[in-house]
């Protein structure tokens, strides 16, 4: 070997040797969440892309498009374990060029055919086409945040192995405000978290910047969100205060470069808790004087702030009604302040007090006489269904209900009903569930996607929020699944037509691997494991079996609640003679809400869906059920799948181990178990408790519950409950 | 260029590109605190180590020696970049032999001429020496504890670059049990933590054996700490549940290859609490019985389980006084229980109630007369001082006056007293000023190191423990200095005579570089950090001057809490005549409880050092100090002093942008300045409220306050307070 071999091979030598710690340094801890970026699997696809991506024409400075830059950076070098150079201008074929007509020559000289026009400010098309000759991966937009949606789109292809050659993107969002909520607390505990503290580190701020905050904007930015409320909505009066505004601002111009706008859970009664004001009447003057004070403020420290989220009059908030003032007064009143600077106020419909005779009924008969009153720039946020986001609800009747207020659906992708960060429970199929429901407002057809997206009533604006959970644990959720959710959240939020399917398969491509052995049978055990959790808590039509406050174990006998519509029995209602909820003419008549065409089935206790039964029928437990089982031995059919499910869920990820990496593996075998025994305790408590009025026997073939029903009500007793802000 | 060479050349450039984003992905988080392992940077020193350990013989496969080797397999892989292969016996010179004469032939075959039987079960030796005609280092201890331990030594000095080159080391431990107190709640929440939530997380055990779990017993072990209290000392009674200890078996089995033994806090009432008992009378047959039953149990699922740790009659908890009993009788009836399993009682000495006119003589006054009375198995922890884990206090002096009860040290390694994980404070000093106190127990030279070493009274056990912080942050401590603090707790524990200035070197050198141009400038800061926190909070002996509870901020004024001895009136009784809290012969007397020499000195306001003096003595404004100064000005001085060495220390930290990473170097900066301006509060807080009773003038040349004292009473109580537990 001559002279230069030999130096080289030595050189090479310590290069490999350098590396070999590398694997133990790239804990897959499950903080990359899906922007993974691991280097392309196959060896064909990944040449390809290395061909089409020699080099990047990236021009302008603004903050935005430096992130754009900054993340395909990070991006391509790690997916093609190469980073592309960046140039002034194209050069050859094999490049990706971005930008905005304004920002870019490159870009202002193509022709879109009016294209660009269709996609609004968020928009973007990715095309390959000729530029001067030369073949290039266009990433165009109006405005640069579009850039930067595209870039993550590019991306995204590459994480997911799809090809790009004759590729012909053309995406714009369905609806305006896609939108994260925090319960943060400002003493950092999380209201319904389960994932660490808040991500926001009030102690250090303003003056560290936490790298995380940064990374959280990315996140956000990849699926769509473009803002997010920080705090909790039980909310403390403090975060309007100089001293909080100063944090929030370091926040905001961290948020900033990603679309990402901030708006603030606010106190109504605020004027009287940190303002010296005797009143918080929305109609007084000075009140609203002083709200006008507080939305110029925020304004000064946070130029492009996104506006206020408010519960009020709700489970103890203070709100209007303690004037004897409505919801549109108070949230006119809060719009009023925030209209000169362009902010809106997003008001919560999660209303309902313990003298109604149906928790249901609350939010519609609360609102829909308000139809019409409120402000230009105020929102209805509504969630999903009409109690609180039960493992399985109807959709909310408001979808469809309000015709003149701009209505926007609160989904939750943090667990509060779902074991928390204990169990696996893919939530992309309820939201598709609920946006693809038929709300028959104005007729066939009026999904409740479409009614959110302004296709049936034209609403000033148009929205989605998601109550998402992610803490200061390692990964983000807690449970590594919780990820999926959240990203699936965002992903509909702004195409809600995507299927919960594709979705979870985009998912597991970005965050574990392209390797079909593992791909399928994830996605298929993704896809199921809502309806485990359905199951084994409250299958058939039944809700919110939960023990008062910490919702993680049933205690279906509970009744000794500080107010009835907390307890358990007012939701199941069982005793000898049957079970379920008469939300039928006979009792509440809740289901007059619905559309005609909706009401009529729910109302039918021969054609309504089994699951939906118990929701608005009560009947007999020898009820006859669509399987022509009774309704008892269709429970014990319907508890047992789901223990049953989870236990298919256990094998299907305990054969893969070795297909992906070991950390992440144990962690999701070890949450397995945990849910496969939570499982069992479910359906053995509820079946135990519900067949002490039932008095029928469990059909043969299915595990009976080992202990008596005394047993299980000792057991959720003195069962851990794993939530810091509960205890 | 011929063909071999040029594929070489590819084949390098792609491995080049394959290092690109490595900077990226070793992020200084923070995570990998003093055992960092990087790289070697002096290529001089590097290749003598290289040549110096070639391969590794380390025979043996217990937990404890495949963890010693795991550990030398890490540890040499990242210093050295190269992972020496682990060979079976010894073949050539340039290698590491370790194990004991019982796991290793090769080191059985050794002559240590007795060295080994002066160094017990935790000691080691490490030499470079012939074996079989070849020249190796040999790591060699009589248990396999030993050798891990001596493996943590020889990676700590490569870490910090010491040559080893005729190295002849011979350590054992002066204190038998070195123990972490964690103050952790069950739900997760730490009591004074400031650093995440608990790293116990109860909620996925016994299931999921979080990675950080091992991670912490490697420190752990790193730095000789051989036992750990997991739960607060305010204790939950579910701890001796099942439930939870089938969650603690997992802990104690992740811990017990590293020589750390569990033990558990307990409440005194839990016969009462969960034992269905409706007595916790030591002397009641029953409630003994309990005891040794939950005893039984434990060691059941624990074979090695440590023993109890035990906060009783103080601060509302439960304790033997409730029944007539004394502390004595309290500690023997567990010690009894623990006993036949050779588990030990640690029994806090922290008791006062609010009637004693002197919380500072409590201690002593009730353990003193119990000298003699406790089980062997028992033993006495002791604050540093006789009230809290104040910047300053004199040495508790219960140490030096208990001659028949073992009696170990309780040191605070977390900030509750030195702003949270918000203020740079290293504790080694403080630690060093306390262990080298002279007691004159017996006479001259009877330091508190040598009391608590059992140099002075023979001691049946001999121990220190510190109050540790670490959390779910993701760097564990909150403020990365906190580490040193953790770190010198167990090297002092570990050897008393060691000096904080070696160990921060030390520190300094592990946890960020060798570069001299940090080191010496940092060490220097670390060494006036706690001095600093002194004098901007308390000093001239001034103590507790923090608003009840949350004990961040200043509030000298506060008299009404619930108990006069919570209160920092209490503690400076500062009015028009004069400051401090006379504790001489014509005060409380506390004074009395030292030896005589020791007595003499604090009694006498001429002789005193400045530093203790209002600890002492209360004195008219214009006291003369030993700087000529009056007390009035020699307040100012002080304070301001404090101020500015904070200052001084920012500068020094800012002038190391670049010598370290960017993201540990911007979160100190930015820390730094946030204990800039709070400590700029508490001097002009704290000279604003005595001035007000000196009614002097502000001495020439210094700062003034700002503002008038309402502003800063104001001020303090709507300052956020950055603690979780506390909210």
């Amino acid at each position: 070997m001559n002279a230069p071999v030999r130096k080289t091979t030595r050189l090479l030598m310590l290069l490999i040797l350098m590396l070999a710690p590398l694997p133990d340094l790239l804990a897959e801890d499950g903080y990359r969440m899906w922007l993974r970026y691991v280097k392309v699997a196959s060896q064909e696809k990944l040449s390809d892309y290395r061909d089409q991506i020699r080099y990047v024409v990236a021009e302008g400075d603004s903050p935005t498009l430096l992130a754009a830059r900054d993340e395909l950076e990070r991006g391509l070098s790690g997916l093609l374990d190469r980073t592309p150079p960046f140039r002034d201008s194209v050069a050859a074929s094999g490049g990706v060029l971005i930008g905005t007509p304004e920002s870019s020559d490159g870009i202002a000289s193509l022709d879109f055919e009016g294209r660009l026009r269709q996609i609004g400010d968020e928009g973007y098309l990715i095309e390959e086409r000729e530029v001067d000759g030369e073949t290039l991966l266009v990433i165009a937009a109006n405005e640069e945040i579009g850039v930067l949606y595209g870039v993550f789109h590019l991306l995204r292809l590459i994480q997911t192995e799809q090809p790009l050659h004759g590729i012909e993107v053309l995406s714009a969002p369905r609806v305006e405000l896609r939108m994260a909520n925090h319960w943060d607390n400002l003493n950092r505990l999380v209201e319904r978290g389960y994932a660490g503290l808040s991500l926001w580190e009030w102690g250090t701020l303003p003056e560290y910047r936490h790298p995380r905050y940064t990374d959280y904007a990315r996140f956000s930015a990849s699926i769509g969100i473009n803002g997010v409320a920080i705090n909790n909505v039980n909310a403390d009066p403090r975060i309007l205060t100089d001293s909080f505004l100063e944090r929030v601002q370091v926040l905001a111009d961290i948020f900033r470069p990603y679309g990402l706008s901030i708006f603030l859970s606010v106190n109504f009664d605020s004027p009287r808790r940190i303002g010296g004001l005797d009143s918080a009447d929305p109609l007084d003057e000075e009140v609203r004087a002083w709200w006008k004070e507080q939305a110029d403020n925020i304004y000064s420290y946070i130029p492009d702030f996104g506006g206020f989220l408010v519960k009020a009059d709700s489970e103890g908030q203070p709100g209007p009604h303690g004037y004897n003032r409505t919801h549109a007064d108070g949230a006119n009143m809060l719009a009023e302040a925030l209209e000169p600077h362009g902010g809106i106020v997003v008001w919560r419909a999660f209303v309902y007090n313990p003298e109604q005779s149906d928790r249901f009924r609350e939010a519609y008969d609360e609102f829909v006489p308000l139809d019409g009153q409120f402000a230009e720039n105020a929102i209805l946020q509504v969630k999903n269904g009409p109690i609180d986001f039960q493992p399985r609800e109807p959709f909310s009747p408001l979808f469809g209900a309000l015709e003149e207020t701009s209505t926007m659906m609160e989904f939750q992708v943090t667990q509060e009903y779902f074991g928390f960060n204990l169990h696996l429970a893919y939530q992309g199929t309820l939201f598709e569930e609920v946006l693809q429901s038929d709300t028959y407002a104005r007729g066939e057809g009026a999904t409740v996607g479409r009614v959110l997206a302004g296709e049936i009533f034209e609403y000033e604006m148009t929205g989605m929020a998601g109550v998402i959970n992610p803490g200061t644990d390692r990964n983000w959720t807690g449970h590594p699944f919780v990820q999926s959710s959240w990203y699936a959240f965002g992903r509909l939020a702004w195409d809600y037509t995507l299927t919960a399917e594709e979705i979870a398969e985009e998912w597991i491509r970005m965050t574990f691997t392209n390797d079909e052995t593992f791909v399928r049978p994830i996605r298929e055990l993704m896809m199921e494991s809502r309806e485990a959790g359905v199951n084994y808590r409250s299958p058939l039509g039944l809700t919110h079996l939960y023990a008062q406050g910490h919702h993680y174990g049933p205690a279906p006998w509970w009744n000794g609640g500080s107010r009835p519509d907390w307890n358990p029995y007012y939701y199941h209602k069982a005793d000898e003679a049957g079970i379920g909820f008469d939300r039928t003419a006979t009792g509440s008549n809740a289901v007059e809400q619905y559309h005609p065409e909706v009401a009529e089935i729910f109302a039918d206790p021969d054609r309504i869906p089994d699951d939906y039964l118990l929701w608005f029928h009560r009947v007999g437990w020898d009820h006859p059920m669509q399987s022509g089982r009774t309704l008892w031995d269709e429970l014990v059919h319907k508890y047992s799948e789901g223990v049953e499910a989870v236990r298919r869920m256990q094998q299907t990820w305990n054969s893969m181990e070795g297909v992906i990496d070991q950390e992440r593996f144990e962690h999701v075998k070890a949450l397995l178990e945990i849910q496969e025994r939570d499982a069992v305790r479910w359906r053995d408590t509820c079946l135990a408790y519900f067949q002490s009025f039932s008095g029928m026997p469990y059909p043969e073939g299915y595990e009976e519950p080992e202990h008596d029903l005394e047993h299980y009500m000792m057991l959720w007793r003195t069962t851990y409950v794993p939530d810091p802000w509960y205890n």
